[in-house]
């Protein structure tokens, strides 16, 4: 099963010519999403040959700028290439009415389904499940309401124990069930336990973004045991001041956050133009969380 | 005096990755503005190395998100600079509606003063004037309300004749009168016409642009003897209809345009993604105009 994270802009508001601002492309099972769109992620897309048709679900963090400003334009360019499968939309109350006044003004009818789904960003939620992920939104802590996201692989199924289920001679429609857990009842009715039939399925893999928070203990419950974590770095930790001020993160709290969570690796991003050389950055999140990476535009992170 | 433009984006709505959604920067008389800012242009003058905290002036042509959806996060970007000269904005009164509403759910307070002026799409009018330039706006046709800019050297001052003027003793602190226009009175009561004391100004120098519009003969009149003419060409000839049904100009239109106004020089854009060559589009207009350019994204045109 596929699943995998490309970064597309590792940004934080004030963009520069070769870092763009937050969004993020994730492919789960052949189904193609976009955590957050800022402005110019349309030509990231292109530059780095993701079609945008294949797109299906766009999940918003928050509705500054930098989060959003690239999806009206993309949503544009979807309908001048006469799109016709609909798209999701998941975010909070605002970006919809942002949207409704810029398609009212602009005078656009889209040639497809436009779905709002919006997103209460007080509360953990499931926004999105089907046979394959779930979509979790949680309340993150920034100047306007924000939640991260957790996308989840569903249970996966158990693993047949093959040779005990010949040898009872258990007929193969029953397989599937099985798998899922359930007991086997013999044609002479007795009860066989699942766990004599199956080995344990392997455990589902999970993705957690968060994109612009204070340092809170209330994250770390919301990302425990992520496989990933992506968590903002905006600051160093001696502009500790200024992240307070602005409610964003430093590179170590970020790391912090990625231990005390249990999670597997950390990509930092969404980095204040301050820093040209991201170096430090990294070094400062690795001495709190040695897995951790630089979110660098147009690398892809696989999740197995 | 300096005047120039900078082509920041020469795409049509839907961007490449290598090619922008429409914005130019016009240097006059050291005054910064810029004409209309799409997805991507504060990055764009990024990589032209175009200080965004000298601009003061943005004209915006209409509300198509190829033309506006750089503007949001621009203004973020110079108030996180923590910019203090005020910043003008003129446009249709569309704009201010989309950028008020934007502003109101990012939950945005700016530091330095933004003024909005109104643009009355259906009528030519001088939007802007000082000492050194004024921009006039002028209807074009497109399908949501949209005006083209010409920007317009003020009347240069003549040239004094000195000779005569030192014949006749005139003290230097009447030469400003007389380089605008008037006549001088010598201490005897007798009056000399300006005509005998200088010689003609040069003429004044012009750049119209012509966003989004069908080819219509009143754009031609609106551009009159412009030293360049910009002009959009978002098709070739052969798709006229095409054109015609989304009410834009082909390569050829913008060549007729351009002769008929007897413009100097044309510079083409805002090209269709169909298009990855562009010189047939050159050759097209060409063939209407000899003197035409491709508006070549990064490259400065000097008017004199």
């Amino acid at each position: 099963m596929s699943f995998e994270v490309t970064i597309l802009g590792n940004s934080s508001a004030s963009p520069t010519h070769s870092r763009h601002p937050s969004s993020q492309y994730v492919n789960i099972c052949d189904h193609h999403l976009l955590i957050d769109c800022g402005e110019g992620t349309q030509m990231q897309l292109a530059r780095y040959k993701i079609k945008k048709s294949k797109i299906s679900q766009i999940f918003i963090s928050h509705v500054h700028g930098d989060h959003i400003l690239g999806l009206p334009g993309l949503l544009l360019s979807m309908n001048l290439m006469k799109r016709e499968q609909p798209i999701h939309i998941f975010g909070p109350p605002e970006l919809f009415k942002i949207l409704d006044v810029f398609f009212k003004y602009s005078d656009t009818q889209f040639c497809f389904e436009t779905h709002y789904h919006i997103v209460d960003p007080n509360k953990r939620s499931v926004v999105f499940e089907n046979l394959f992920y779930k979509v979790i939104a949680f309340p993150l802590f920034h100047r306007v309401p924000t939640t991260g996201f957790l996308i989840e692989e569903r249970s996966k199924l158990k693993k047949l124990n093959m040779e005990v289920c010949e040898r009872l001679k258990i007929p193969f429609t029953f397989y599937n069930d099985i798998k899922m857990g359930k007991d086997y009842c013999t044609p002479e009715g007795k009860w066989i336990k699942n766990e004599e039939l199956t080995f344990p399925a392997a455990l589902p893999i999970s993705y957690a973004y968060c994109s612009d928070t204070l340092f809170d203990e209330r994250v770390i419950d919301a990302v425990r045991d992520a496989d990933i974590l992506y968590h903002e770095a905006t600051f160093m930790h001696d502009r500790l001041d200024r992240a307070v001020y602005t409610m964003h993160t430093t590179a170590k709290q970020a790391g912090i956050v990625a231990r005390q969570a249990g999670a597997k690796k950390l990509i930092v991003g969404h980095f204040s133009a301050r820093y040209d050389d991201l170096e430090p950055i990294l070094l400062e999140a690795r001495s709190e969380f040695p897995n951790t990476e630089i979110a660098q535009e147009g690398k892809t992170f696989i999740l197995e």
